[in-house]
């Protein structure tokens, strides 16, 4: 479970008194967060997440939290942060940074069929579109300039095989142009348990923890990763072609980035790869979670590397 | 009906590609308003209300759009409105000012009960709470200045008896010390029509189209006035307590507020039946609506100048 920081009632009910919401009618921790401390808030107007963070540095938190205002602003169904009397998204609560933010209605799928993935994929290109007036500035903390350091810290615990793979992969990507591609703020985790389903509706893309600057194709193809997979690990053609052409519709690629789509699913399967080496052979004090087995995305890195290129608009 | 100015669907889809809500599913005019064009908008996202402003001056807009925007971001239940890909709310259509905002569920109460009533108070409490941080000026419109300009024009059309009623208002008002009064953003219209219940829960304030800043317990006096009535105009003791003590709770009056509560219902009472008075005797061109009788306000004046001093927290 995943409550570092316990808050009872009684501090919650205190807490909520500095906003607008009305009086704490239920509170209930939310186990399946990883990285924070996170509580399902019901109060008399509606229904919330509080977060505690207990890993982010202070100064980022407000990327995060007004870049979810700007896209929820824009109609995205993100969880839309709440300003207290202050007229401020970040509060503090038992020691620890804080906000509260809507909770979404829905729930997410392991299976997605073609209807979900194209939901995902215009809503996606919507989020795109609207964060491109998004005007704060974060780096993709898991871009390739981390690659580089989290692969120096996890070579060591490789064999031969996989060293090599990581080597060539880096050097790979190295040589790609992405500073040309079509840059924004991108979700850059978005699995298919951070996007809840009402029905047929895409009804909420939440824990936007990992959003920073990048190539707004390199968020596409964490989706194509993770939403399209067959069990071999490859790409499953018809909800890629869902997912890559409902997107395209809203907002119809470069050509520059039609080229560069085979080198980024690599680039997002070797992101995904090195955070789950450096979580298991590395895990933080305190890590009360299991690592995800780091095999997996090896797998889908080698998968893509073997493929012919994918399809793209 | 209240469609001053058509839009067709072709036009709206048009329209609705410089938002990022996805693409029109249904659009049907809004038939109830009176001051504005207004559409119900159904979108692959969501719901929403298309408003293009028919009487309001341009440079007022921002201050009514920025304050829902505001008062929504705090978890007040008001129309959100909708940032378009400029980054701007304000937009236009088809030569009109014109902006998008949230939808709300529920339905308005022609008959509220006590619990009703409640809920009112405790909401417009906290939206007042919600409000102090709001840091755009503009006076309520339909405040002390405009009811002396309002009751010259509308004087002729008066018999001696309603002529020697308004006079006598108006010099007891001038003798109050309402700038005394703790100020803020004020719905200042809100009837029962403007708001809206999901069961018991209120889940929408709409129409900030008469808002301003004035006495935060002159909106509280607008709300008795229509929520608490008996059918003699006089204030229903139960409903009206429910209503000022719920309020109370959550922003407790200053003793100055609880002084000036009987003279604050003959402000709120004076102020409708002025503006009936006016919409009645003095049309706007092209209005498409009947005017409300003024007599109900009249009465509603009467009673109160006649009433003991209603009970307040």
């Amino acid at each position: 479970m995943s409550v570092y920081t316990p808050v009872s009632e009684a501090q919650l009910a205190g807490w909520l008194r500095h906003y607008s919401v009305g009086e704490l009618l239920e509170c209930e921790p939310i186990k399946s967060g990883i990285e924070n401390t996170n509580y399902f808030v019901t109060t008399a107007q509606g229904r919330y997440v509080l977060t505690l963070f207990e890993r982010l540095p202070a100064e980022e938190l407000p990327f995060y939290l007004n870049l979810m205002a700007h896209l929820a602003r824009h109609g995205i169904p993100c969880p839309a942060p709440i300003a207290n009397l202050s007229d401020q998204y970040l509060g503090a609560l038992n020691g620890k940074p804080a906000a509260l933010v809507t909770r979404l209605p829905g729930r997410s799928l392991e299976e997605p069929d073609l209807a979900h993935c194209e939901e995902l994929g215009a809503l996606l290109a919507r989020l795109h579109l609207a964060g491109r007036s998004y005007s704060a500035y974060l780096e993709n903390p898991r871009g390739p300039k981390w690659w580089r350091l989290a692969a120096r810290e996890v070579m060591p615990f490789l064999d031969a095989g996989r060293k090599n793979l990581l080597d060539k992969e880096l050097a790979f990507q190295a040589a790609q142009r992405f500073p040309d591609l079509p840059r924004g703020p991108v979700h850059a985790d978005l699995f298919r348990d951070n996007a809840l389903f009402d029905g047929a509706r895409l009804s909420g893309v939440i824990d936007f923890y990992f959003a920073g600057v990048d190539c707004l194709l390199y968020d596409l193809a964490v989706c194509a990763n993770d939403w399209c997979l067959r069990k071999d690990s490859s790409l499953e053609g018809e909800r890629a072609r869902a997912l890559v052409s409902s997107y395209h519709h809203v907002r119809p690629f470069t050509s520059l980035e039609a080229k560069a789509w085979p080198a980024m699913l690599r680039a997002a399967a070797l992101r995904f790869w090195l955070s789950r080496l450096y979580d298991f052979h590395l895990p933080r004090p305190g890590m009360l979670v299991h690592a995800h087995d780091p095999e997996h995305f090896r797998r889908v890195l080698e998968s893509r590397i073997a493929a012919e290129a994918p399809w793209i608009a």
